[in-house]
């Protein structure tokens, strides 16, 4: 085998640059190159039985369905997301898989997006942390991954044909970071390219985002290969970047390849660096292993679930569950749990464990009534009068409520947050009755609380945990296990308040991401807007004090942050640090804050212990669109511990000395520009001001207001300034070799 | 005189396109071409006395100062705008002005834009006919008129500079629909460019703009001239359709022009062009004429500013002021009257009437105390205890609040609603021991009614009214005329809540219009956001109910609109008939309701009438992006006779046949576009589900979901499909023949 497939013929070549099939690329023999299958993943392997290469969703071999990303996204622990890497990576090697296809870390944009439950965050920093924790994981044991999807997917409807036009720093700041983390710290083997455009191109022919900013800028050395049908035009996109077309078209795509070169249109020279790279993956085929430890993988599942979940409330300490009580436990999701989503992602699981089974292991005293359908059939009047007797000789009862599958998938986005009415009307009529009142909810997005919020005693938002789920709701209900999830998204009160609630899924193939780069959490602080439950956010069964915040620059634009968090309560538990950077230095608008750090600690009851972070310079540093490239700008940054995105602890303000930005002047530059221009500035209002006639003085201001912004080159000429020209070329010139 | 220059040398045409100084054009004499003055305007004329040929904006020949547009727009009454237009027409013919600039139509984006007092309202009907109506009466006088400042000036912050980032359909739904109005229905002699850039472009060099949509769609034939200084190239705005630059450069732009074309790089046919358009301006130029009657027109600004104020308020019939009742006026804006705004349009009024001295001409118990500085000087607290004294004796307490000349500008713009923090503490010290309080505002923009506004019994919003504004106030307090303005701008409870919020005023050059065409009462509407006072809001000293709406189709896409309307009350009023259409029709997102027509008709007391409209396509239609032009989608459209924007007394649904939309069908188009096709999608799907194995039907609708947005040409190829390519040919021929 060899990487070097530049002597191959043409053709030979060409053909490595699509599918063979389905599911895998074509073996070049002359140059010991095997096939390499690529299979969906990523919490979980999706592969699916030989003789039904197509796409044909629910036919896949049995695979551990660890918790998606939505959950592993809740978790705020990296640890997770690398350890389920990392099982996934030896069930593939098991099967003979030598590629997963994920994670995913798309921004959730909109709490609609079908997708969701396949993506971490609404935040990027979160979600490219779990991202490259996942990649180092599952590439440890020697299976590539494809980070995906390569950028700006961040809605199904549409999803192959819309453009999401979205400005520059809004990419850099928001959605690209994830993917930059990935590539630049976990080298994943292959980068998956969306289907969307962006700002009119197609992701998959974007030369800027393949080439110019993923290999350019972050170095990427891998493959990039195209989402499943998303190569429209093969030769554009194989000089864009797009290296390995998904899947296979019987060779039509590679034959327009060979034309293009053959006809001189294209070089050479770029079907070889392609194949270079699609051949490298080669390298990662290596005969299947005997298999793996099955009931191990799935007591993993049941533990990385547990550190999922998310405590949203817990009054009076409704949770955990107390020993003897007598538990109705409702919901048919309790017996038939919802732990994986729809799509390309879904999983043949080995085994699934239901809650009711598992609290019954725990607890003694179960009672259970399934309340709904999770079709909408049946007697829903007499379930729900089941459920609520149920609940009325209850001590605690524990609705299991949230989406079924036909609810959410890939492949369309929600209209709504709400749950199913009948779920709403049956939480409130055991609300009504009961002694305490516990729901927990499974569903692949953020749901709507409103309603019955108020009427409940906890709420433990298990989104999609996996096979073993059902256990691990378990573990946290009974106390087994300390809550110690936060949410990744935030839980807004309306859908209407959701910054892209009026331009979501977009129209006439255009989704205009008008709200810029107040995404989730950075918009509801920013407009001050009431939430149900702020990003961050997830309660515990013990308690954790913050103090000793200390902040110090260790250069132009970087710093140190310590403190102390010590556990205050009774039990040990594990405790989500998070550090947000505040400011308002520099000439672009900020969130209020945003996420810039964050660590989970356990925590022995009492313990103490120091944190440390390293903030760099990104951590404070804004795209500027002009100059194309990151500033930090000078002034004071204030560094936030919070119990959530709107929750500050502790805080602490430290002043940096940031970017010497002198900036160009140039004709166009406004008069306000040079008037405000450090350098030059003030012997050129001196000069102006001396030559105006009398009363210009109280004049200035109020002339400033009204010609600021006027370019000097043009205020020079018509407005009768009386600066020469010759003056301000003199002042330009020294303005500008300041610049250094 | 003559309109043909072309015979002229080039340098003497060229020096056509340039002014000859600050305010005028360059006379031609061979061609017997006098030069034409072109004043500030357009609330009144700001002639510059002629020794100061700059830019020195308080120094002008007396004129009376007419309420502002902020106001007009506030009348909803297209008579005032129109009455305006010919007084200010009849002034600038005695002052030998032949074109006066305005009126500006833009739209109110943000409350916050510096400028808005120029301009009429957040919605673009409101706004075109309004100013529609004042051209009509300026240029029924003879004098021309410049609607401005085209387009999307929506801001002053870097308003030379910053480039509004809009899409098209916003475009042609919001930011020009009011433009195209004036030019189309009333014809201005000119058309100025703004000083912003639209997507990156120069309104000055934008051929889109001034070329293709202002003359090749909409007909327009006067001149195009920049505002002032608002040329960068001048060659490039030449070609682009801008035909005079203003103020003059000394020649320089001239220059440029006349070496473009012996250099070949433009054809000398673009300056003819443009020559004969500023030529034909010397067709306005006529003898000054004997003057005016300006205590005539002082009265007759007095009466149009009446219609203009807003009663937001008026609990318990606190309005208007009984005869014999003590009254306190409070607030140095009753004595000093706020009544127009900062920058270009400033008029050095003829005369100015104040409040207090009205209120004492109607009524006899009058006692006044300043409450506060305009400038913030003095001693807060004294004045404050001496109002607060003077309301406390008093039966009814009138504070005259508002934003001081210092606080709202043309040049910049405002950062906060907030009335001046002494002001506030005015007010509610003052309602704190009074009887009853009224508030009566004078402010360019709207400003936050929160703190207080529960506080008081009523409230009148006057804007700015001009030099008779006091008199006019004085009217509406004492019921001599009833207040029958209405909110152009929706009052927000909060600024935060405004749709631009996080886009105002943009920053690094760029302001995205993220809330695309989702302005002012579309948003508020569209998310279900509580405002303080609704845009249409406006309450009467009397009642009208509205009964017998009837909605006749009168096409594919036109209808009839017809009710009666009747005022119940015991006196006389306007009343504001305003008609809304709501719509789901069609693939793009509408507001929830849109402004379509209106009317202000005067009703005696117990007197009935019927109001009709006729509506036009462009009231049912949206722009089509990818089609380039505006279409009636089949369906229903509920018309909806409101009180305001959010109140609506009267509906009724007509189903109109709309435009005949059969969907190209390409290879590119989507599968579920051809699956979906009703020409053809039903033979295609038929054939597609033969083909398919057992179980293929249970799995259509799944697979429809996930590939459903796939290019079909991509889908045949890669997704295995069954439909030959030869197929797919024949039936996009099929469907592409239907298309007609």
């Amino acid at each position: 085998m060899t990487d070097d497939v530049t002597p191959l013929p043409l053709g030979r070549k060409a053909a490595l640059l699509s599918g063979q099939d389905f599911w895998s690329t074509a073996p070049i023999e002359e140059a010991g190159l095997p096939s390499v299958v690529l299979t969906d993943g990523p919490h979980g392997v999706r592969r699916q039985e030989a003789d039904f290469e197509q796409i044909g969703l629910l036919q896949s071999l049995p695979a551990t369905c660890f918790p998606p990303a939505v959950a592993v996204g809740s978790s705020w622990d990296p640890e997770v997301a690398e350890r389920i890497g990392a099982a996934v990576g030896r069930e593939a090697r098991a099967l003979g898989v030598p590629v997963v296809l994920g994670p995913g870390v798309n921004i959730k944009r909109s709490p609609l997006c079908g997708r969701n439950f396949e993506y971490y965050a609404e935040d990027p920093l979160l979600a490219g942390v779990l991202g490259a924790a996942h990649v180092r994981g599952q590439q440890g044991e020697g299976v590539g991954a494809s980070v995906k999807h390569f950028a700006a997917n961040n809605q199904e409807t549409q999803r192959m044909q819309i453009s999401a036009d979205v400005d520059e720093r809004t990419l850099r700041e928001i959605y690209l970071p994830a993917f930059e983390r990935v590539v630049t710290e976990a080298r994943p083997a292959t980068v998956m390219c969306a289907y969307n455009k962006i700002n009119g191109v197609y992701a998959s022919q974007h030369r800027w985002l393949l080439t110019d900013v993923l290999r350019g800028e972050w170095g990427f050395e891998g493959a990039v290969v195209s989402d499943w049908g998303a190569v429209q035009d093969r030769v554009a996109a194989l000089e864009a970047g797009l290296d390995l077309q998904m899947p296979g078209d019987h060779g039509a795509g590679n034959q327009l390849v060979v034309d293009a070169v053959r006809a001189g249109t294209m070089d050479e020279a770029v079907v070889d660096r392609s194949a270079r790279r699609v051949a490298a993956l080669a390298g990662l085929v290596t005969e299947p292993t005997d298999g793996v430890d099955v009931e191990a993988h799935h007591a993993l599942a049941r533990e990385l679930a547990a550190g999922c979940a998310v405590l949203l409330k817990n009054d009076d300490g409704a949770l955990p569950l107390t020993g003897g009580a007598r538990i109705a436990v409702v919901g048919e999701f309790a017996r038939t749990p919802r732990f994986q989503g729809g799509g390309s992602s879904h999983v043949n699981a080995t085994r699934v464990d239901d809650a009711v089974g598992a609290l019954r292991q725990a607890v003694d005293d179960v009672v259970f009534a399934p309340g709904f359908t999770l079709d909408g059939s049946g007697d829903a009047p007499a379930l729900r009068e089941e459920a609520v007797a149920a609940a009325r000789d209850a001590e605690v009862t524990v609705v299991f409520a949230g989406l079924a599958e036909a609810d959410e998938s890939e492949g369309f986005d929600r209209t709504t947050l709400d749950l199913p009415a009948v779920q709403v009307e049956l939480i409130q009529a055991v609300a009504a009755v009961g002694a305490r009142t516990v729901v927990v909810l499974s569903s692949g997005g953020v749901v709507s609380l409103e309603g019955w919020h108020d009427d409940v005693d906890a709420i433990l938002a298990g989104f999609l945990l996996g096979q073993a789920g059902g256990g691990a709701l378990a573990d946290l209900l009974t106390g087994a296990v300390d809550p110690s999830g936060r949410l990744a998204e935030t839980i807004p009160l309306r859908l209407q308040d959701n910054p892209s609630y009026l331009n979501f899924p977009g129209e006439q193939g255009h989704v205009r991401y008008g709200e810029g780069l107040m995404v989730g959490y950075r918009h509801y602080l920013s407009v001050d807007r009431a939430v149900r439950y702020p990003f961050g956010h997830g309660l515990s069964y013990t308690t954790v004090e913050t103090a000793g915040l200390q902040v110090r620059a260790t250069g132009d634009d970087t710093a140190t942050v310590s403190m102390t968090v010590t556990n205050t309560g009774e039990r040990a538990g594990r405790h989500v640090v998070q550090v947000y950077v505040a400011t308002t230095a520099g000439p672009v608008r900020r969130p209020v804050r945003e996420l810039r750090a964050f660590a989970k600690v356990s925590l022995a009851a009492g313990e103490s212990r120091t944190v440390g972070f390293g903030l760099d310079r990104r951590a404070f540093a804004y795209w500027d669109v002009r100059g194309g490239g990151w500033l930090v700008a000078p002034g004071e940054y204030t560094v936030q511990i919070g119990r959530s995105a709107a929750d500050v602890v502790a805080e602490a303000t430290v002043t940096l000395t940031g970017d010497d930005v002198v900036p160009e002047l140039t004709l166009g530059s406004s008069v306000a520009e040079w008037f405000g221009h450090p350098v030059v500035g003030a012997q050129l209002l001196a000069g102006f001001l001396e030559t105006m006639p009398e009363g210009a003085g109280e004049m200035h201001d109020g002339m400033l207001q009204m010609i600021g912004s006027m370019p000097m080159g043009r205020f020079a000429t018509d407005f009768g300034s009386a600066v020469p020209m010759a003056e301000l070329e003199r002042l330009m010139a020294e303005a500008n070799a300041a610049r250094g």
